[in-house]
């Protein structure tokens, strides 16, 4: 990361060389914790130099810190429309994961609020990178106007996301990245089925998901392992 | 709410009616928006006795109103161990949600955070809510220790429903409070169903809801709401 001083850097390369240093520092302790003379000493130059980059000081970093952050993290989330629905997720969700694994106390602190680096300012990035997946998400199910409950159901699943992130990363990684991966792509299939037998909505995107499937994939796998678990209901009917 | 002021109430009295004051203004607009001065003129009383019973002001008062709030959502939570456990869900989650209902501005942004007024203590007493609802559910799933995947799957779902009800109040209550309610309900069993494909404590906790229903009852509704939905999914396996 740490680039040394003496290096002539273009305006742009040591404005995203800081950034880059900021992000990490942000990243690996609370927000609170980072001060400007850290992010200087990372990154192998004087105060006032960063200073001169971020007149706003710690605060306008960590907003532009947190800004590159949302960048990369939409960047996770684009994803061709190649391959079943399940396939796209385990792509896109892996790539998430990655991310949030890498940049496990800063993403913590943010997400989970009450830090005081926290405005409505960055409340307003990370709503944005929010809105992001959702707007993500109903591409890939071919929805372009979503009803309240389908609506619904993918900002919630998205919400779903990240607190299972943070339980995640906060209980010490107590499960392989892949088997949480998994289990929130049967999160949102599962979402989709009961929200889809209250809305047409919602049931077409499983339509549309079980066309684009192969025999076998993860959604006939899931079928498979939950047939044994809804069976006792069956005395209900 | 108001009472005049030459009412001569008890210590206690007192400072519960000012906690009550408090917490109507802080539900009825942002905590940011609200003085000290308002809430003395809604009691009926002086600003120095405001002082008097909050010597640090608004930000005391505004933890103490969100205590008195926190219990008054534990309270929602306590539900006894009778009928099925999609009744019990629906008396509790619908005392929850008429909560909400009726302090909206207050609970949207507390849970939004970003306030100026949150601090890492308001931030412990919205989560100590959240750990109690969990011990709330769990103790109705009759599990006392549970592992990774089931304690994932409870926590996510409260997240859920915080998330399902910022979504409801901010996109104006696009649907009825009791569907929402009942979305919810669908959201956690379909949660356990899932989560017991893989784990089988939770495979346990959905044998324990079935034993607990009634023939016709809301699970058995839902497995038949949600048949049609999945039977396209027989030509994966």
């Amino acid at each position: 990361m740490t680039v040394p001083a003496y290096r002539r850097l273009s305006v742009e390369e040591r404005r995203s060389q800081l950034l880059s240093t900021a992000l990490n520092l942000f990243s690996g302790q609370a927000p609170e914790e980072v001060s400007l003379e850290d992010v200087a000493a990372a990154a192998g130059v004087s105060r006032p130099l960063v200073y001169r980059y971020f007149p706003g000081g710690k605060q306008q970093l960590y907003e532009a810190a947190l800004r590159s952050a949302a960048d990369e993290l939409e960047t996770c989330f684009n994803e061709p429309k190649v391959g079943s629905l399940t396939e796209r997720l385990q792509r896109a969700l892996g790539r998430y994961l990655l991310f949030i694994d890498e940049h496990d106390a800063g993403f913590s602190a943010l997400l989970r609020g009450g830090s005081v680096v926290e405005t409505s300012s960055t409340s307003a990035i990370v709503d944005e990178v929010r809105r992001q997946a959702a707007v993500q998400i109903l591409s890939h199910l071919e929805v372009s106007d979503p009803g309240p409950l389908l609506s619904t159901a993918v900002r919630t699943w998205i919400s779903s996301v990240e607190a299972a992130s943070l339980i995640w990363l906060d209980g010490g990684r107590p499960m392989p990245r892949e088997e949480l991966r998994d289990w929130l792509i049967d999160q949102l299939m599962c979402t989709l089925v009961t929200t889809g037998s209250r809305d047409e909505q919602a049931a077409a995107c499983i339509e549309l998901a079980v066309d684009l499937e192969e025999p076998g994939g993860p959604l006939a796998q899931l079928a498979h392992r939950v047939l044994p678990v809804v069976t006792p209901a069956a005395r209900l009917l």
